[in-house]
């Protein structure tokens, strides 16, 4: 059983929603937005089902949590997503001066850090790899799936 | 007179959409969408109204644009915006493969090009400085209102 609470444990929720994608045929990403131990956003990538190309999971999870908040700052939350956001996101995350962000795997291809390193808020701390295994299975699963 | 389907003539229309920005007490940024010299979306910075830190001109055009066209590339499309965008609403117009990108005023602090020039698609053209002194007074009018 998954320790409540741990990073893992909120990654977990992540990755449920990142299955919903999967199952609707989006590229599998998920997020939850945590704010003093409570799930306050969940969403999932319907950049297909929307037809738009900004409806990111992250980018669904900040509007949703800024909602939830009352506040479009959520300096004290933090962010859970199966896959290390990309640029857009990682601006978003920025703008929104969120307190932490914990990413499962890393993205070579289009992760910000890659291209803008210091996309997020000064103040923000990063993890990345929790779940890992998991996270980056469930992305390559559904590519195999659309060979 | 401006000359029909200038790219003076569609910043003034994202100008338009900034002064729309400005009255109602948000950063004055506007943008418009054009296809076919067809004005597809318009949209202004809602930041504040609706409390949320994704509402960029530039976001919204995006959604609106693909919205309008039934698919989320923008690959013959233009943005006209006032500012020269930020790093998500260029991650996100990357994303959409828009085929150009015009923008008024440079923005040395939050600009995309100081802190990720390859955000754009790698075939999206960039233009910058059309009516750029328009834009910027705009702006730093907005700025000094609020002092």
């Amino acid at each position: 059983m998954l320790e409540p609470f741990s990073d893992e444990y909120f990654m977990k929720q992540a990755l449920n929603e990142a299955q919903k994608a999967f199952d609707m045929g989006e590229i599998p990403v998920g997020a939850v937005v945590v704010c003093q131990n409570r799930i306050v956003a969940r969403s999932h990538n319907l950049t297909e089902t929307l037809n738009d190309v900004t409806a990111h999971a992250e980018m669904q999870a900040i509007t949703a949590a800024a909602n939830m908040l009352g506040g479009k700052y959520l300096i004290d939350c933090t962010l859970y997503v199966t896959l290390e956001p990309c640029l857009m996101c990682a601006g978003a995350l920025g703008w929104s001066q969120i307190g932490r962000v914990v990413y499962g795997a890393d993205d070579e291809k289009k992760g910000f850090q890659k291209n803008a390193e210091k996309a997020l808020h000064p103040k923000t701390t990063l993890l990345g790899g929790i779940m890992e295994a998991e996270c980056s299975t469930l992305v390559k699963d559904f590519f195999s799936s659309k060979r």
